[in-house]
C-alpha cells in the first residue's frame, strides 16, 4: 500500500522551499514558531512539561516593545472612531471598587467620547474579540490555533491609573496575558480545592475573604508575560501614575478528555447495539427491583449479577468505540469555531483568491485566463484548514476558509465528496507542507484527478506552487 | 441499621391476609399468576429458560374458551357503536393481496357500518390499544406489567375468512398471540442474520422471496397461544370458512442492556468530570493530527498514547457510573409509560378513592368524616405504583396512578419530598405487600410521620387495611 | 333559478313529522323551546327586547324542582367518585373571606374525601365544564347553542352554608344562573362606566369599596333564575343554615360587531388591493412628513389631502368587503368551539352511527347489509352541525360532529368538496328540517348525487327518515 | 401655544448656513437635489405628474460620463478580490437562452476567477445590494431615501456581449436604470391587464408569447436613464461587440394606500371597541343563518338589517381611526429598513461620532474633554434619522443611525422617552435644518433640558453647529 512503515503516505512530492521563494512555508511550523516567540525564552518543551495546566508562569522580559506591534491604546481609539463597536457585544465598561463589581454598558453603539468619559471616571474597558478589528491580533491567534489545534481567542483590557476593573475570579480557559503598555500588579491564587482545578466553567465574582493567599504577587510591565491555567483565581490593580493595557490570549476551553468521552461513548453504545447481540438482549425482569436508590444498600444475587453484567458490557464496549470518528467530530467542530486563515499576496496570487481571470479596465474585457494542469504542483492552503469526516455515502469535508473573524457568525462550512475521491484529500493532508502534482493524486483516472483538484481549487482550499500560466493567447 | 442480612428492612408489619379478607393481596404475585395462566401449562421458569428472546413457542391447548373472556368480535362491534373510534389513532383497516399491503383508513371517526363494509370486502381490522376500551384487557395488561416491569401493550386483529391482512414483517417487541375465535394459519421465520436478531426497530413490509423457509408452520385455534421473540418474521392467513380474531400482547420494547448503557454512560462521564481531575485535563495538542479517519492506518507513538489513555479512562469510569440512578430513570420512565392500576371496590373503600367523606343526599350534607391515625395499618396501593428518584434537594416520587389507559396522554406524574421523609416511602416499598402502621414509618417525630402518611393518602397512593372509621359523632 | 322569492330553495321535500314519528324534529326549534323553558314564563321576545345585553332579570319561580333534573350535589359526589376530576382543569376550590379571595387547588386528581374536607372547612367548589361529565347539562347546552348560534358553556358552583366563594367581579359572557338546591343572596351592580359596559374581557377581583351600590339585592332559591349581561358586577353569600348549588350557563363570549369587523376588514383590504388600482397606488412622497403624532396639530394642505383620500378609500372599501366570507369564518370557528350533538337512538338507527352493518354473535358474521338509494329521504342530522366555507378550488365543510364534550380537545374538523357538489350541501342546509331524496340533490348526474350523499352519510352528517332496509337476502 | 398658524413650531433658531460653513446643509434638500440630478433635465414636478406610477421614461443624455462615478466593472472586479462575496446572498450568475432562464450559483464564497470564467462563457452577473460594498452607491441611495421617504435599494447588472441574462418579467418596485458602461437594447411592455398594474408582487419568468408588443424599444448607452413603474414587463439584450453594465435603483416596494389601510383598520376597530359601546354589542342571534356563502342569494329582512348595520359601523369607524399612529408605524418600519446616513468629517467632528474625548498617544492619556452647554446650538444629524411613536407610558424614538448597509441585519433600533421629554424631540424635528440651543428646548427645567440633549448627543442623533470647545484646562 502507499503508506510507509511510519504511516506516512509515499508520494512524489516536493517541499515548498525548493520551488517557491516566499509566503507561508508551513502553517503548523509557523504556529509553533509564533508560540515560541510568545513564551520565549522559555522553550515549548519545558513550558508544557512544567507549567501547562499545572501552575502560573511569570516572565519578566525587560523588553518593553516585545509585544507592541500587537495592539495599543491608540489602536483602540482608532477602532472606536472607525468601526461600529457595540456595548456588550464588542465592549464592556466595568469597575470594581470597595468590593463591588459593576458593568456600565449602555445600549447600542459605543461612541468614542462617551467611552473615554467613562475611562476618565475610573472605568476599565474590555474589548472583546479584537481579532475582528485588528489584523495583527488575527494573525497571532490564527497561528496559535494551528499550533494548539483548538480555538484561540483574545480580549484586550485597558485600565486607568489607580483602579481595578474586575473582581477576583477564575476562568475556564488557559490564559496568556501579554502586557502591551503601562504597568499592573497581579495577584494569582491556587484553585481552592481539587474540584476547582481545571474547571469546566468560569466562576462568579469572588470576594476577598474567600480566596486565601496569593501564590504569585507580581508586577507586569510592557513586554512581560503571565500565564496561568484555568481555575487559578486572579485580580489586578494599576498604579496611580500610569494606565495598563494588556491582551489575554485564551485557548483550550472545554477541550478535555471528558469532552472527548462525551462524544465517544453514546456513539460506541449505538455501534455496539448494531453489531453485538449481547447489547440488544433484554434487561432481567427484576432489574427495577434490585437496582435503584431504594435498593442501593441491598446485597442480593440479582443485584450482583446485574452489576457484573454491566461491567462486562462496558469492557466489551471498547471493541466498538469509534475513536477516530469522535476525534473527527472534534475536528469538524474546530472548523466551525476556527478563525479563517489570513492570506498573504503569495497565497492569493497562487490560488483562486486572486489568481486567474480578472477584469481589464483598459481592454474592457476579462484577461488572464488560466487552467490547472496535470503537472501543476498544489498543496492545501494551510495545514489545518480542512477536516474530513466519514459518512455512510461518502465523506464530508469541513473547512474554516469562509468563516469570518467573528465567532460562529457563519454556519459550519462543508461539502460532500465520494469515497472514491477522498484519498486525494487524504494525500493532500498527509503531504502538507509539500506540493504534489495533480496527476499524482491517488484517484483512478486522469479526468477524475482533475475533477477533484478543480473542486478544491474553486473553493480556494488548495494553492499552486506558482501562479498559473496566462493562456490568453490560446 | 434497620436492614437484615438479606437487605430487607426489618419492620413490624403484618401480612394482608391476616388482617384483610379480600382484594388484591399482592400485585406482583398476582402478575406472576396471570402470566402463568397465560402460558400454562408451561412453567415460567422453563419459558424463560428455553423460549424468551430465543425461539417461538406454539401451544395447542384444545380449550377453546381459555381466553374468551378477554375480548371477542361482539365486543369490537359494541365498541364501534358506543365509543369514538378514530381511524389510524384507534383502528387500522388493512389488506394484503398479491404481494401488496394496503391501508384503507379514512379520516376521522370510524362508524360501525362503514367498518363492517370494509370487513365484508375482505379487509382486516386492527384495533389499537384495546385496553382503552375494554376492562378485561386493561386488567390483563396491568397485571403483566407488574410482572415484566416493562410496559405491556396490545392490539386486536380481526381477519375475515380467506384473507391475509399484513405482509410478512418483524416487530420490535416480544409478542404473545392469544387466539380468541376462529382459526388462522401462521408461518414464523428466523431472523435472517445475527444483525436482525432482537432488533431495536420493526421492519418494513417484506416480500415473500426474501424471508426463506418458515421454522414454524402451524394453525392457531381458539384458546391456543403463539409466542415469538422480536425479530422473528411472521405472516398468517385465514381459512375460507371462518374468520380469526386474536389479541397480541407485547412487551420489552427497547428495554435492553444497550438502552441501559445509553442512560448510564453520559451521566457517568458528567460525574467523572466533576469528581476526577484526570477527566478534566486537556487533550494532547496533537490529538487532531494522530486521530481521525485520515490517520486511522498510522501507527504513531502519539496515536498509541492517545488510545491507551482513553482505554484507561474508560476503565476508571466504572468508579463513577451511577448504576442505581440509571435504573431509576428507567423506573421513572416506566411510571410514565405504564397503565394505571384498575382499582377494585376494596381498594377504593380503603383509600381516598372512595373511602371517607361523601355527600349525603338525605341529610344534604357531607357525612362519614374520617382520619388517619398513628395506628392505622397502610401499604402501597400496588407494588409497582411508584418509583423514587434521588435529586440534589430531596427525592422525586414518580407514579402511574393518574395515567389514563391511553399511552402517554398525561405528562409524567410526580411530586417532591424531602430527604427526611424519603425513608417512609422506602419502608412502604420494601414491606409491600405487608401493612405497617403510620407510627412505624422510619421518620423522626410523630407529626412528621402523619404528614408523610397523609400526603401519600391524599394522592391515593396508599391504602388502609380496613376502611377508616367514621367519626361523624366526634 | 331554484330559489323562490323569499330566497328559499324550492325542492320536493317532506317534513319529518309526516314520515317519522319520533326523535328530534327540528334542532333549531328544539333550541328555541329549551331557551323558552329556561326563561319561562318570560317570552323570548320580551327577554331580548328588555333584558338581553341591557339589564339583569330576576325570576322568582316558586317551583323548587324546575331545574332539578339538570344537576345536583349528589351528581357532583358521583362524578368525584367515578370520573378522573383534576384540580384546576375540572375543579376549583375557592374561598373569599375578609376581603381575601383564595384558590386552594392541589395538583393532580381531586379525590372525593379530600374535596369534601375542603368543603366542610368552608370552601366553595366550582366544577368547570360539567357538560363533559353529565348528559343533561350537555343536552341543555347543545340545545341552547342551536338557538344562540354561539358557544354555550357552563360552570357549577357549590357553596357551603354561611360563606362566600368569590370576590365581586364581572365576566365577559352573558350569564344565566339556574338555582338547583338551597339558597343564595345575590348583589348585582351596574358597570361602573360606559367603557365597562359589555366588556371584551373579565375583570380582576374587585374590592367592596370600588363597586358602589347594588341595583339588585335578592335571594335565589331552588328553581329561580338570575340573568345579567357581561360587565355587571356580582357577588353572593349563603345563609348559615343551608348550602347553595347553581349552574351558570354562559354564551356570547367575544361575539360582537367589533369581532366581526376584525375578521371582515383585513380581508376587505386584501380584496380591494387585488381588484382596485386606487388601493395599489403609492402613498404621497410627503406622507411621513405630514402625518404622525408629531404632526397631528398641523393644518397643512398635504395633511388634509391625505386624510380626504383615506376617507374616500374607506368608503370605497365597502364595495369589496366580503360580508359573507367573514360570517362563514365565524361559523367555521363555531364548529370548532361547539359541543357535538347528543344523538338519540332514532338518530343512530337512521344513520351510520348505529344503523346498517353489525356483527352477529350467533351467526359469527356481519349482518344487516344496507345501502342508500336514490329515493332514500335524508336530511342533516342537526340544523347547525355544518358550515360551508368557499375556497378557491372548492368548498370546505366544517362540522362539529366529532368534537368531544371538552372544549377544543379536537382540531377543527373539516373536509373538502368540489364546487360541483356544493349545491347538494346547500340544499340540505336550506331544506332542513325537511327530508329530501338523494335523487333530488341539485347535482348533475345520478352517480354524482349518490357520491355526495354517500360521503355525507359515511361521515354521519345526514340521517335517513327511516332505518335503511336490510339487504342480507340480496 | 408654540405653533404658528401654519403649524410650525415657533422657536428661536438659526439656519445652518449662518453659523456653519460646510457639511450637509439640509439632508432633505440634498435628497431632492440628488433626485433632480438623476432625472435631469426633467424636472421633479413634471416627472411626478407625467411618469411616476404611470408610464416609462426614456432619457437619452449623450453624456457617457454622467453616472460613471457611481460604479463600474473595475469596481466590481475590485469588490470580488477584496470582499467576501457569497453566491445567492450577494451575487447571482444567470443566463437566458432559447427561452430558458438559468441560475448558475455555486455554494459559498464567489472567487473572482471562477466568476469571470462564468462571465466569459456568456453568463450575466447581478450584484445585490452594491451599497454594502461601495460608498458612492450608499450615498446615492441614502439621499434618495431622504427624498422618497421609502427604502431605496439597488442591484448592479453586468452582461457580456451578445447575450441576455433574464427572462421577461415585471418587478414590484419603481425602477430607475442608470447605464454605466457599454450598451443594451431594451424592450418594455405595458401591464397585461388592470389587475397587473402597480402589482404588490413581482412576476415569475414570462415567455415571449405571453407579453405582447413593446411600448418602448430603445438602446441605453452610458449616461442614459430608463424609468418604468412596477408592473411593466421588460427584457434586454447586449450587442455582440460590447458588454453592458447598469445599476437599477428601486423604491416604493409595498408602500401603497392599501398597505396603509392594513395597518390602520385593525387598530381602528380595537379603538372603536374600547371607546364605543355599539362595537361591543353582540351580533344578532340569526347572523349565521342570514349571512354566509350559502345565504348570499337570499333577500331576507335579517340579512338587510345586518348589512345596514355593518355599513353604519364602518362609517362610524372613521371617528376612531388612528391616522397618525398608522403613519408612525410606517415611519418606524422605515427606520428599520433604512440605510444609515453616511457621515462626513464635519458631522463627525461636531458630534459624538468623533468629536470630544480621544486618546493622545503622546501624552498617553485622554484629551479634549468637552461638554454640551445650555447655549450649544444643536440639530438632528439628518432630517429623517428618527421617528417618534406615541405609547401609553411615553414615546419610543426609532432611528436608523446604527443600521448597517446590509438590509435588516440589525434589529429595529429604538429607545424610550417620557411624555415630558418628547416635545424636545418634536422641536428638533420641526426646526430641522435649523439649529436651536439646548436651553430653547420646550422642556420644563434646565436640568431636564440638558438631560434630553445629552441623551440624544450620546446616541449620536444630534450634531452641534461647531465642534464643542476643549476644556482640558478646566
Amino acid at each position: 500500500d502507499s503508506y510507509d512503515s511510519s504511516g506516512t503516505l509515499k508520494l512524489d512530492s516536493v517541499s515548498g522551499e525548493s520551488i517557491r521563494a516566499a509566503g507561508v512555508l508551513d502553517s503548523r511550523e509557523e504556529g509553533r514558531k509564533v508560540f515560541q516567540w510568545m513564551i520565549a525564552p522559555h522553550s515549548e518543551a519545558s513550558f508544557f512539561r512544567d507549567y501547562w495546566e499545572k501552575k502560573p508562569l511569570y516572565l519578566k522580559r525587560n523588553t518593553p516593545d516585545y509585544y507592541k506591534n500587537l495592539f495599543s491604546t491608540s489602536i483602540l481609539d482608532k477602532i472606536l472612531h472607525e468601526e461600529k463597536i457595540h456595548y456588550t457585544k464588542n465592549l464592556d465598561v466595568t469597575s470594581y471598587s470597595e468590593g463591588k463589581r459593576q458593568t456600565h454598558n449602555l445600549v447600542g453603539q459605543a461612541h468614542p467620547s462617551v467611552v473615554w468619559d467613562y475611562y476618565n471616571n475610573g472605568c476599565s474597558l474590555r474589548l472583546l474579540n479584537p481579532q475582528t478589528f485588528h489584523r495583527p491580533v488575527w494573525k497571532l491567534l490564527y497561528n496559535l490555533q494551528e499550533h494548539f489545534n483548538s480555538f484561540c481567542g483574545a480580549n484586550v483590557y485597558l485600565t486607568p491609573p489607580g483602579t481595578q476593573g474586575f473582581a477576583p475570579h477564575w476562568d475556564d480557559i488557559e490564559a496568556f496575558l501579554l502586557q502591551l503598555e503601562g504597568r499592573k500588579h497581579w495577584k494569582v491564587y491556587k484553585p481552592r480545592s481539587e474540584e476547582e482545578e481545571l474547571p469546566e466553567f468560569s466562576s462568579e465574582n469572588l470576594s476577598q475573604d474567600e480566596i486565601g493567599e496569593p501564590v504569585l504577587d507580581i508586577t507586569l510591565e510592557a513586554g512581560d508575560l503571565l500565564y496561568f491555567p484555568r481555575g487559578y483565581i486572579h485580580q489586578a490593580v494599576t498604579d496611580e501614575d500610569v494606565h495598563s493595557i494588556h491582551i489575554t490570549v485564551s485557548t483550550y476551553q472545554r477541550n478535555s478528555w471528558g469532552q472527548y468521552l462525551q462524544k465517544l461513548l453514546p456513539r460506541a453504545v449505538d455501534l455496539a447495539m448494531a453489531e453485538d447481540l449481547e447489547f440488544r438482549k433484554g434487561l432481567p425482569l427484576d432489574h427495577l427491583r434490585v437496582m435503584g436508590v431504594v435498593n442501593s444498600d441491598m446485597e442480593t444475587p440479582g443485584r450482583s449479577a446485574f452489576l457484573s453484567k454491566v461491567k462486562e458490557l462496558m469492557e466489551r464496549l471498547l471493541l466498538y468505540a469509534p475513536f477516530d470518528a469522535a476525534a473527527d467530530q472534534f475536528g469538524a467542530n474546530l472548523m466551525h469555531d476556527a478563525l479563517p486563515p489570513l492570506l498573504g499576496p503569495e497565497d492569493k496570487m497562487c490560488s483562486v483568491h486572486s489568481g486567474g481571470e480578472r477584469w481589464c479596465k483598459k481592454k474592457q474585457k476579462v484577461i488572464n485566463r488560466v487552467e490547472l494542469d496535470p503537472d501543476t504542483y498544489i498543496r492545501l492552503i494551510r495545514g489545518n484548514v480542512i477536516r474530513m469526516v466519514a459518512e455512510e455515502d461518502g465523506v464530508k469535508i469541513f473547512h474554516c476558509l469562509e468563516n469570518t473573524r467573528e465567532y460562529h457568525q457563519e454556519d459550519p462550512q462543508f461539502f460532500e465528496m465520494s469515497h472514491e475521491h477522498a484519498p486525494a484529500v487524504e494525500a493532500l493532508i498527509h503531504t502538507y507542507p509539500k506540493y504534489i502534482t495533480v496527476e499524482t493524486l491517488p484517484v483512478e483516472g486522469d479526468d477524475e484527478k482533475m475533477t477533484v483538484a478543480r473542486g478544491l481549487w474553486e473553493r480556494g482550499l488548495v494553492v499552486a506552487a506558482h501562479p498559473l500560466e496566462n493562456r490568453d493567447d490560446d
